[in-house]
């Protein structure tokens, strides 16, 4: 038996710009154009962006060729759209040269990003987030992922955008339940990253709930750096990005669960109080945190009461198959304090025995 | 407006080792399992390898999940049969720490490399090639592509394998029919990289042909070398990794032309035909090499006749809409001499005039 060895060549280091402002949408478009001249664009967005007039202002009086993904949200996030988007670049004979701008909140960047990652083996995509969580979270880093019938983000790929624009008068065409839940997401931020930021929050959670651009920029600004100075050091997530998942291990089974009728930032709260009830069975602490949680979860009106509806066993059978599963066992993010994430034996994410997940749980479903 | 960036570390030059050799399917289970011993296996191949004995050889007593392709083939190579391999992988709790081996031929790899590339954001794959075609070209190198219903390749990624076993006894299985075919992605890598190859292929045809194994494992070797040395310095195809669709404009034409009637090698033997006729129209020589290669390509039986469905219309259509077509008009990569590509004005494929073209279309028609 004879061996050839087939070299990979090392890829150099790149870099792309989010610019973070309010009020500069209406210029963003002319930016897109001369950042990428060669490239034919393709915008993906969905029912409920179209009718703000954050579609408008991106686009002024020009047109670009489009796809409106209906209805919006979590349910249109499957491979099933991704096909029909695809069709639709194909029946336009959109060729490796194209650049797909995605406006609008997780759902459009995930998709947008995953069809940019996959049209005849890559094109470029940009990133306009339009909605809390968006632009604290998915716009960012180049996580994508869409749904099977069967499960959450099953396809996906890492896909960096070559730009993002962040501009938070976008938020305003939020409603309050889902302007509130994405708050979650810089919550988790800072309780990984920065007590500081964490303070923050606490602080200025009136300014921010009325929406004042002063704060939603900070915050905006504060949460692209903690993202990007995690994944700069990880980025194809084996080990430290999975502190970015703080929250997201019960958090997106009860999402999944409650069949998407609960909101990512609600789910993730959740799995937030989740964790820090393991970090305090594990004798880590943070039961003071517990209260300024409830506190903050309170005010952003989050619901954090699981429905009967919702069994142990449903959750247990879906941590099981988490992505980052070891043999059938998810591992969790857990915090050391506020603001630090536990590293232990080299892993930013533990190993927590069963029966320790199960009390939690419980006390979860009986709260 | 402020602006961030986020840097994209650079990621670090890797490898993968191509072993070589005969009869030693029965030894690359236990070698999978050595190299990768924390990964779930998951099989793919397809209907008509499950009925050789060459899934018995890979497998012996062992079973391990799997998902069988059928029928098999190129009409099986789309994003349908990827969502139902993907659902199969949920079905049965795959995480990430999954290994998926590809065992069959150039739709098998292309599906296999796909679905690790995508599947909840990537998984390893294993390529073991067991057609001629798979061999010397698809399970080397990481280009992957699936089919729409509207157009070939329309979904793919570049996904490096990150082991491939070629066992030349598998090619055994195959009828002579697909056995000679695949045998042109030879002999173009010859044409393109070694004239001393291209004698020992027309000194040793018989021998070939007879599928005695050492000249089957000589060529192996000599196909992985040359494909590798390509990729190494032009892994995503941006020009010398060009020079490897020697054959393929034309080629791919008339293949889909022919929907798909026409087999893969055949088709390329007519597009490295058409490609020596633009040869000699530009003054580039190759005449004796035709000869040549009509000598080769009829000891191979391969048929070089354009049937009177295909027309001249279409193979003009479908070259226009090429992957790689610049204002709608394809690049060619030719011939200096036999064994070394055109290289001029930096470039490996050349602009050709349409009326050209158009007269090579016209002779390969009336042959």
């Amino acid at each position: 038996m004879q061996k050839i060895k087939v070299k990979i060549p090392a890829s150099p280091a790149a870099s792309y710009t989010i610019a973070i402002g309010s009020n500069f949408l209406h210029t963003v478009l002319a930016q897109i154009k001369k950042l990428f001249p060669e490239k034919q664009l393709f915008l993906i967005t969905d029912g409920n962006v179209a009718k703000t007039k954050n579609l408008k202002a991106l686009l002024g009086k020009e047109n670009i060729p489009k796809f409106v993904i209906t209805p919006a949200g979590e349910k249109s996030k499957n491979i099933k759209t991704v096909i029909k988007i695809i069709e639709t670049m194909e029946k336009q004979a959109f060729g490796r040269d194209t650049a797909v701008i995605a406006l609008g909140g997780g759902t459009v960047g995930d998709m947008a990003g995953f069809v940019a990652a996959i049209y005849k083996r890559g094109v470029d995509v940009v990133q306009i987030p339009t909605t809390t969580v968006a632009q604290a979270d998915s716009a960012i880093g180049g996580k994508t992922g869409v749904d099977s019938l069967i499960s959450k983000n099953a396809f996906g790929s890492f896909k960096n955008p070559s730009a993002v624009f962040i501009d938070v008068s976008t938020l305003k065409t939020l409603n309050e339940k889902q302007f509130n839940a994405g708050l979650v997401e810089s919550i988790k931020h800072a309780l990984i990253a920065d007590e500081k930021y964490f303070d923050f929050l606490k602080k200025n959670l009136n300014d921010i709930l009325a929406r004042k651009s002063k704060p939603l920029e900070y915050i905006a600004m504060k949460n692209c750096k903690i993202k990007a100075s995690v994944i700069e050091e990880d980025p194809f997530e084996k080990n430290k990005r999975r502190s970015l998942n703080y929250g997201h291990t019960i958090g997106h089974a009860v999402e999944s669960a409650s069949n998407y009728k609960f909101l990512h930032g609600q789910s993730v709260a959740i799995g937030i109080i989740a964790a820090n009830i393991i970090e305090q069975k594990l004798g880590l602490g943070g039961k003071e945190r517990l209260e300024e949680l409830k506190d903050i979860f309170e005010k952003l009106k989050i619901n954090l009461e699981i429905p009967k509806s919702i069994t142990k066993k449903q959750i247990l059978d879906i941590i099981s198959r988490d992505k980052k599963a070891v043999q059938k066992w998810p591992r969790f993010v857990l915090l050391e304090k506020t603001g630090k994430v536990l590293y232990r034996d080299g892993q930013y994410a533990h190993k927590v025995e069963r029966n320790i997940v199960e009390e939690t749980i419980d006390i979860l479903i009986n709260q």
